[in-house]
């Protein structure tokens, strides 16, 4: 029996792992991305007709298709309808254009450190990286050939930068230099706790072809599994006929949920927010007391995370160190799988939105006391 | 800008094309494989618990994985619960075995003809076609190698042919004796209008490889978009990353739904497949008064589909054909994409759950109508 070649590049995703380690009782968890159970909306599926257990459109629903577009114009993004694609949530826009760009050795730029999913999907259909960061865009010169430049400009995962408006702007332009698909991933910019410019970087681009994709996983629920990506038009129906290719269509029950709430509850984000912004707050106080000899950081503006870089002359195995870590029932991600090759300082990254005030205290405690000793 | 190699082989569904004509108001559709409208139970979430709306685990539900597994058992495939993963919609396990199995180059075997959307998918990551059917397997013999076999072997998608005990015997030897991957495609398996061995070919399999899968859509909710595999433990593992890379988990509020509808109402699946027994009657009556000249079929003991064959002596442009139904409001499936490679003789797929009485009348008079027309 003879397996595929791209399944040599396969490898379980080290946060699903991890995750499943973390359902047992009472561990303190920093490690995924889950967003608080109690900022979920209510379920409410009164008015909806039976029509959805139907098949679908693979494009979404029409009236969604609407919303989104008119909620991008409003964000400086110009799409029409026709442009939105419905996913079965945003890791399924990764596939989809993995799949219409990538193959054995297909250039493709990448943040360092960039969203590890994403490296693992480009990976497997076997992407060749260039690396590049919001500061130094050097790596992307016209010398070097590249078919696509993946970024999160926004509360970067695994970072939290928000990228500037000169950085965007920057960006932009590289992408058109270099004619590459422009692949812009930003499914945490609803989760903004401070001011900061959020235009889609896709909407600086002046010639070349560009996807964008977000989430509503991260503003409303994750179980639903739904998102979207929108395109320029020379790679709409290519992309359309993927979706068919992959499942069909998205979940139509979800699609009507999620445009119900969309358009019910204009406040529920907004208090989303505001007690995300309060637990980044707890989170950097227990990071300033436990870790400020141990690590630095840059404090994020949105998203889920803080990335902390530990200090110069601390030469810790992080494996170990995780290990040790769950052992005393708290879960991180250590930073190496964002990478796309070894580096020489370690990393972590930490989520803030999941885990209690009181969870948080303990957590940190324990993580600094276990870097302590490790040291 | 340079699109992957795959994107060459990449076109439109020819069912989900039709399937936007098919959207308009007076339209007869025997096109899809649509369920009739009248078969979908009530939702009802009012148990169902918040949880659902945060991450899940990409393996399914467990609660569900142990009723799938029980289910499984008692057609004759022992498997356990740690063997079932639960995908968003069955086409979903198509895309993940051709990851799994597939190169360019790779020999698949296939039904010819057989399920239209498989085969896109296949030869969107490069299969090469070795093509058999029930009744001779002559073409899978040890000096050719296959990779993978693919098979529809209860109510076959087109032709509504189930396999015989003996049938299902061979295939399975064969599998063995080539060493390949048996993949088992088993959606219509609960839709049975007369009795027929629906046991799944991958129980009689004694050492090599196999997946089988099915489907919610045909019997609960196609726009829940949910369905499952099962495999030979060697492989679960890769499949299970595969499908974090596409889509992380399936929707929690559909297998919650599902699940539900799976304990609750042991009935309605009776119901419905008494529904579409009295429909399969009607529109093989309506054949005979209409088509009885024209064309020759198997009557189907179970699925959705009329497999019609036309006559050796009618020359008809079968994409002429459907132009002309369709301004007539009248939709069919041609033959033709369901085969790997051109067929002399004209083939049409009719399903008739989705048509009501009256509209199957007039449709396939005004089907034999324009064959009477084109001949």
């Amino acid at each position: 029996m003879q397996l595929s070649r791209r399944t040599e590049r396969l490898s379980a995703s080290p946060i699903r792992e991890l995750l499943k380690s973390i359902n047992r009782p009472g561990i303190i968890s920093f490690a995924g991305g889950l967003p608080a159970s109690d900022s979920f909306p209510d379920l409410d599926i009164s008015g909806v007709s039976k029509e959805v257990l139907q098949y679908g459109a693979s494009e979404g629903e029409s009236e969604l298709r609407v919303r989104i577009a008119d909620d991008l114009k409003m964000r400086g993004l110009q799409v029409k309808p026709e442009q939105v694609l419905v996913l079965s949530g945003s890791q399924q826009g990764i596939d989809l254009v993995a799949k219409l760009m990538i193959d054995q050795g297909t250039s493709v730029a990448v943040e360092a450190p960039s969203y590890l999913a994403a490296l693992q999907v480009f990976s497997l259909f076997g992407a060749q990286y260039i690396t590049y960061n919001a500061q130094d865009l050097s790596a992307l010169h016209t010398s070097h050939p590249v078919q696509m430049l993946y970024t999160i400009p926004t509360f970067q995962n695994p970072t939290g930068h928000c990228y500037s408006e000169a950085e965007r702007l920057a960006l932009a332009e590289r992408a058109d230099a270099l004619n590459c698909v422009l692949f812009e991933d930003d499914p945490y910019r609803d989760l903004a706790y401070d001011t900061c410019d959020r235009t889609p970087v896709c909407a600086y681009v002046e010639r070349t072809s560009w996807i964008y994709q977000s989430s509503f996983s991260k503003t409303f629920a994750p179980g639903l599994r739904l998102g979207y990506l929108v395109c320029s038009e020379d790679l709409y129906e290519k992309l359309v006929w993927l979706k068919q290719a992959a499942d069909l269509h998205s979940n139509r029950l979800s699609q009507t949920l999620v445009l119900t709430m969309l358009n019910a509850d204009s406040q529920r984000l907004e208090q989303v927010v505001d007690s995300y912004r309060i637990k980044r707050d707890q989170f950097q106080q227990q990071l300033r007391q436990n870790m400020s000899s141990h690590a630095t950081w840059e404090e994020p503006t949105g998203g889920l995370f803080f990335w902390l870089q530990l200090k110069r002359d601390l030469q810790i195995n992080m494996d170990n160190l995780l290990q040790q870590a769950l052992a005393r029932n708290v879960a991180f991600m250590p930073g190496a799988p964002f990478f796309t090759t070894p580096v020489a300082r370690s990393f972590m990254r930490l989520n803030f939105s999941h885990a209690s005030n009181s969870q948080m205290q303990e957590g940190i405690s324990i993580l600094a006391e276990l870097i302590d000793a490790a040291d």
